[in-house]
């Protein structure tokens, strides 16, 4: 039996392993529909290895949450800690969690889940989830908005309604992915769809925060550009040409 | 038996005390998990009566979510259709549609247990729900969007992804609610926490959205105001002075 633990494996690999099969369980399933046996063959562990880490489903579940809020944290206040105006922090911290909950597909399901879970009031883990990750983040995000009023970059807006309006429109859209997939025959989820979203959704944002909405849009222009930039060929020439950043 | 087939009542009446029962259940228990007796029981109808009307459990949650999604359809194309300007029309949607989402929780729930059901192409409702309901709505937004794009009322925004923008704002206060309750310790559904939201919501759409953002206030300003009608006396006085609209 021993040998199963985990032995070829150290600790912290084997916990990755173990909540990224718990992740797609969970994602999937839900926290009643999720199988040990599953998420234990999954990631090659013993099932006696991922009760000794996690002690049962529950603290697995919980964990897991933890596991993939944590990523997108740590994203967050990267951008909102750095460099840059308020303007330029506010449309960078949206487009970066576009992107996060984008490219997370379990993430999405474990939101959707867990949201439903915590309405009906038979989630434990919610208060953690939010002492540790909601309410830190929320206080960054209004402090950069009323940082953003005082310097005048920014409207006279309600911070933390102007917060919630924003994450809406970040993420809703993820929501709405079967409706918008049956009605347009597009998939909402493809490269193309998801970078016309990313500049409706920045110009929606930049343009209800913004005192200068020419000023949200020339940001905008900026980001997109610096997260997809041209093919090599015309960067090159642009650098050439002095004109790169 | 017979006698229990809602012989003191009408059709209709038996037809929409079921479908009243059933938005409570399903909104509580889901699909999976609403039982059929406490349905029956709750509307008084025998459950005979019931299979008849609706032929099984899979009928009966169709006819459930039809129902629910009717009766705000019926309220947003009443606006749509109505008098004003494109301006008038789009604002007086966003507080009709916040209103009647807030005002129905069964329907709040029924929206995201058949959401995460769509999500995993597990409901046969759904292909009808959006031909019924969001194809018709969306379409008349967006020409709604076009027309007021046309009239110079509003900025050139991308029509289907500034409606996608504005519904997130609206609707999706209402799935951050247990995270807004935990964090703030206020009851975000309560009657002042919701007129501050309302005034925020309109804030937010009509500076993404007009041209001229006064323009947009003033029009909120009148909606508010037309919704939650200051005390009698205050509006007497204002109507001596002429001021009343």
């Amino acid at each position: 039996m021993r040998k199963n633990l985990g032995t070829r494996r150290q600790p912290e690999e084997s916990r990755r392993a173990i909540l990224d099969a718990a992740s797609r369980e969970f994602a999937a399933l839900g926290v009643a529909g999720a199988r040990i046996d599953a998420i234990a063959g999954e990631a090659k562990v013993n099932k006696a290895l991922l009760y000794y880490y996690f002690r049962d489903k529950e603290g697995l579940y919980g964990a897991t949450l933890e596991y993939n809020f944590r990523g997108l944290l740590d994203e967050l206040l990267r951008i909102l800690d750095g460099e840059g105006s308020a303007g330029q922090k506010m449309l960078a911290y949206a487009l970066t969690h576009f992107n996060y909950v984008a490219s997370h597909p379990h993430y999405r399901r474990l939101v959707q889940h867990e949201m439903m879970r915590a309405g009906t009031g038979s989630s434990v883990h919610f208060s953690k989830l939010v002492e540790n990750f909601f309410r830190p983040l929320l206080q960054r995000v209004v402090a950069t908005v009323a940082d953003g009023i005082k310097q005048g970059e920014f409207r006279q807006v309600q911070a933390v309604h102007f917060v919630h309006s924003m994450v809406a429109v970040i993420v809703f859209y993820f929501t709405a992915v079967p409706v918008m997939k049956e009605i347009s025959g597009i998939d909402p989820l493809s490269p193309p769809a998801l970078q016309v979203r990313r500049e409706a959704m920045l110009d929606f944002i930049g343009s209800a925060l913004f005192v200068d909405r020419d000023r949200a849009a020339e940001i905008t222009k900026h980001l997109l550009h610096a997260s997809h930039p041209q093919p090599s060929g015309k960067r090159l020439s642009a650098r050439v040409k002095g004109r790169a950043k």
